[in-house]
């Protein structure tokens, strides 16, 4: 597409959908082509006026900006028919023209999960998304999740701790972070796995973009894993979704006191999987994912008990960690890690149930 | 059936089905009729040499036992065929021939549920069955489920809590209480519902007893809810006899890091209906049951916190209670209670958080 990227960004822009797409190409032949019809012909062939014009007189300083943003190390631009393009996305109603990704695209080739859930997860669920991001990523899957905070950030957290691949599907433009805590678990997804997003850079995080951007959560996975969620939650959206594209839903049960684990079982009650282990997941999608994975498989729950490998680095942060709370910041500024890697170590030690979060980006040794 | 008393303990004591009695008397009119045959003609018509010798030679002592025991105050013999005999039960293949009952045969004809699970259960699924317990038979369900200890035990007591009617099926003789510990659950459930058995009166409590007693616990009921069970569990028995017999199958989800919880996901898995609360399944049985009902639900969760009624014994057994372990026998000493009431009140104080059962009958208290 390298030739056709500036027409591609100017379609993208104008929020062309594929059949859009795909019908005008059948009359006009490349998308060079179309960005160079005038606004009645654009009109005649369908599209509304707002798309007519978009295209016609298109926002050049955001085009510009694009491909500026392009031209850096491992930003990518993926046209719908791209070799490049996932191919389960591809599939989806509503594929978004052109993705903008940050990071490895091969991370887009992997058979992958979705796993989603509540921003404000039990310390079980949290344990629970880790585990299963760690154990299916070990696996080979892509863990694929939306960067919130909770359920989101433990999934990443635990592919990246695998060591394995994770994508984070963005609902804003590819040039921000939002939560803004996540700005560093946003920097190791892009060494080691991918952001993406449909949105252009600068755009910002709508409310309504998040709902929009479930539907590529789900798109590019070959199933869902809703972890904790309350009724009427954004990740019941998405495990809609994810049904609505012919793809696998699965659901963890809990305690029926655990208000979180509602909208699991209202998931379990309309068809959702039931999901115990990991080797539940692994037993339905293993034969989708076909030659990409390993055939070994590992229950989540038999890592439970294991403890963070020693490291010197762990050694000095447990040093530095009493049970009077000490803010990140000031951990940051004895230990010489960075935000990111404390955030990463202490999300860890939690699991493991040595430090406990209190508010205020505090943590406090629990043993 | 009065006057047939003798002759239907004759064929109850060899076993007799109800389709080989409904033949025999299409033949030879009457209970007192086919005992007078010979063992050649019961034999003719199609009776096994046992029982055909059984019913020609019969058991006498055992008999005159059985109409001995019948004598006493709210002893019934129920014979398949008999007003009181359960109408729901008489419908499954397999319905004994005669019943034993102690208690209150009206508690046979409400509409009822049976509530079964681990005999070790966790706190929380104690908790559980106690709270389903009461709150159904708060709604007019007589609870039934099979005297044995941890979810049977907890569920029986929560529908006497209610106050309200349970029923309890025995794999053994009427006139023993097995485990020895309900003795005197098995006497307040005998005065306020019934206990009841297919068993002759001096029958042991045998092992192959206990999975042929869970037809009948499924049998009596519009459904059978599973609380907490181990896979390959006497519960996931009673699961699948209840749905053979076409009645509805409930299960509580729990923690998939709960081995308790994985017989009730394989149960929901199966389609059983996943629960969270009482009124998921008044949805389902409460049109089943009809006019026999309240119309008013409540969920068993909201009454998670409420404490035990203000109670003088309530008071005086708090005082004897301390944070050193005191056995049930000191307290039925010191308190006048009997160990019956004094069990009851212990469990209601322990699923309230107040005292904490040791080994070796002893409790403490926790605040």
């Amino acid at each position: 597409m390298a030739s056709d990227r500036r027409a591609w960004l100017i379609l993208a822009l104008a929020y062309l959908r594929v059949a859009e797409l795909e019908s005008l190409l059948s009359r006009y032949g490349s998308v060079a082509a179309i960005t160079a019809l005038g606004p009645e012909e654009l009109r005649k062939a369908g599209l509304s006026d707002e798309k007519a014009n978009s295209i016609h007189a298109p926002d050049t300083a955001a085009v510009d900006s694009a491909l500026a943003w392009h031209e850096e190390d491992n930003h990518h631009l993926l046209a719908f028919g791209d070799e490049a393009y996932p191919e389960l996305l591809a599939q989806i109603p509503g594929a978004p023209l052109l993705l903008y990704v940050n990071g490895d695209i091969d991370a887009l080739h992997l058979p992958a999960l979705a796993i989603v859930g509540s921003r404000n997860p039990t310390a079980g669920g949290t344990r629970n998304a880790w585990q299963f991001g760690k154990h299916l990523a070990q696996q080979g899957f892509a863990i694929v999740s939306g960067l919130a905070q909770g359920i989101d950030t433990a999934a990443h957290q635990g592919a990246l701790d695998a060591p394995g691949r994770t994508i984070a599907v963005l609902g804003h433009g590819i040039d921000r972070v939002y939560p803004a805590a996540n700005r560093d678990l946003a920097h190791r997804i892009a060494t080691s796995g991918a952001l993406i997003t449909e949105y252009p850079p600068g755009a910002r995080p709508e409310r309504w973009h998040f709902p929009e951007r479930n539907r590529l959560i789900s798109g590019l996975s070959l199933g869902t894993l809703v972890v904790e969620a309350a009724r009427r939650s954004g990740s019941l959206i998405t495990a809609r979704l994810a049904a609505e594209q012919g793809r696998e839903v699965f659901a963890l049960p809990g305690s029926i006191h655990n208000p979180l684990a509602r909208g699991c079982h209202e998931l379990i009650r309309q068809g959702a999987k039931l999901v115990e282990t990991a080797t539940d997941i692994l037993a339905e999608l293993g034969p989708l994912a076909g030659h990409m994975l390993e055939t070994t498989t590992t229950p989540a729950e038999t890592e439970t008990s294991s403890a963070p490998e020693p490291d010197a680095d762990y050694d000095q942060l447990r040093k530095l960690l009493s049970h009077d709370p000490i803010g990140i910041d000031e951990l940051e500024r004895q230990s010489g890690l960075t935000i990111g890697e404390l955030s990463s170590m202490l999300l860890i030690l939690e699991l493991h149930g040595e430090v406990e979060p209190l508010s205020g980006g505090r943590y406090s040794l629990l043993r």
